[in-house]
């Protein structure tokens, strides 16, 4: 069971290999909110996202014999990448299964990291059964993306680092999808500082823990249209919820206007990149939720792969939103 | 004249005011260029750019005499917002001379700071003389963006951090245009190692200062047409080019789309916002221009002030570089 001890553990496993990444601050946010706020920028992690550090933490603990005989994930995102680094690092093989139509470039990058990727056809295969079916074919250890206790305390070392840099802090908003940064971020947090407010952001569309922490149970909700890909889990982890229904005070939804907004005050603003997944709790913020007036909010942007060709795509109409200048004579 | 002692001095003036920026690293970058690259991330620099550290450094230390008839500039870039910026902090007006036609984004963000925008037009109107009549008629300071040893002096602190954090360096690549940022970072770097490489960065249709360099005196190109509008100068300043041509050591040159290509890399591999001429000096490291293999090389990432629509115009013909890979639930 997850616990603070396994994330000051994860921690220190972690030391010199994940990026500590920077907390930024804003003038602009904070007149802008009304509080004063706490970015923890996990765009600028290995990988360009948190997923690293569970992922890590994980691979990195395997024994001799799991790591001769490799590892295997289901993921077209971040995760994919994270598992194929770790594995590098920790000198073992990783099998990634990705969906057929996955883009090129993402292909490209988990190979890049010196995964071998196998596809299978997301209209007609369970993900979750066949990567199970692969790894015990082949006797890999399958990586899960959150239902792990070793994942959520890797995750967890971010708010971690947060909170040990900024001080006590009286809110933390974190974005979930299927609820592993914020199992770990909750578990942290609450074990410093046990009133601080644990503020969950989902996409309008994507809002099935704040359902299901409504109903007192996991629920199902349709597959969620939404940009951020990141959070478009159905029905959230029965380990995650175990946790975040005991931690999470509530849960705050951003459509997907506001976070293309967050997404475009981190560029013309913060001068960052971050994709829409991990915008969303930045959306929450600038739109007051999740905080009261005057209060410290710590706020995880949990990663920035969003590429030129998407971004693109998503700032489309937003003319007149340039609040950009560009240069003089250096 | 500019000194190194006046740059320890400007250091210690921006104490505490001005950002100490992040100096990042990309293992990517070091594999592409075959060095170790350092970059200083100015881009993170309050107004988004470098010129902050000029312009607070002369306008602070102007007399209560000064400080209460207030200062000019004229300028449709960073140095507006630097010397309106700063002149709200030492708690003067500032009057901004800009183009009548100059964006309205820019005009806003000028007020923003607090400064009262007069406009010109710029194709009949000389910047420079109506700056000066404007200053003199009503007794203004006016605060040149690179003619002046205290603007110089501030720009080189850049420089100063990044050589104090990194160690010694066998190059440091910095954009020219006016030639400020560069006589200040020459200025400080040559002082801390007389052997360290300075290799100026300007854009092929902008090289007025590798023609001067080459030719041993100032001299005029036709307005240059580069997407790198921080870089247009027609001229070397002739304080600016009295330091850099004693300190310079050579001078590079980028291509418009070189600067696009390392623009699309900070955002898709360092997850950052540049604007073209604070991508300039990137551009050339990533072509292996200004240092030999194996080197330790800073660059100076002079700015950030882009805007989402321009990025969108720039970028608008480089379909597949997207090596980005959206979210994973989290």
């Amino acid at each position: 069971m997850l616990d603070f001890e396994m994330i000051e553990k994860a921690a220190r496993q972690l030391h010199g290999v994940a990026h500590r990444t920077p907390v930024l601050t804003s003038r602009t946010l904070d007149e802008l909110s009304g509080a004063t706020v706490y970015l923890k920028a996990e765009n600028f992690q290995r990988i360009g996202a948190f997923k690293f550090r569970g992922a890590y933490n994980v691979i990195s603990r395997l024994d001799a014999d799991e790591l001769r005989h490799g590892v295997a994930a289901y993921s077209s995102g971040n995760h994919a990448q994270a598992v194929a680094l770790a594995a590098s690092m920790a000198g073992t093989q990783a099998t990634i299964l990705m969906p057929e139509d996955a883009p090129a470039a993402k292909i490209a990058a988990t190979r890049g990291y010196g995964a071998s990727v196998e596809f299978y056809d997301r209209y007609t295969g369970d993900r979750v059964a066949l990567g199970n079916r692969l790894a015990a074919e082949r006797g890999l250890t399958l990586v899960p993306p959150y239902e792990h206790a070793g994942i959520m305390a890797g995750q967890g070392t971010a708010a971690l680092e947060l909170i040990r840099e900024t001080g006590s802090l009286d809110a933390l908003l974190v974005p979930i999808g299927g609820g592993g940064l914020m199992a770990g971020s909750a578990t942290a947090a609450k074990h410093l500082k046990p009133d601080i407010r644990m503020v969950g952001v989902e996409p309008t569309a994507g809002d099935d823990t704040k359902r299901s922490l409504a109903a007192g149970k996991r629920v199902r909700i349709p597959v969620p249209k939404t940009i951020a890909d990141g959070q478009g889990a159905e029905i959230p982890g029965e380990m995650t919820f175990a946790v975040n229904q005991r931690l999470v005070d509530s849960v705050e939804v951003v459509s997907d206007q506001e976070i293309i907004d967050a997404m475009v005050f981190a560029f013309d603003r913060l001068k960052i990149v971050l994709e829409p997944s991990g915008a969303s709790a930045l959306a929450a913020v600038m739109n007051g939720r999740g905080f009261d007036a005057g209060a410290r909010v710590g706020v995880i942007l949990s990663g920035g792969n969003v590429g030129v060709e998407r971004f693109r795509e998503l700032t489309a109409n937003i003319p007149g939103q340039n609040a950009g200048h560009e240069g003089e004579n250096p």
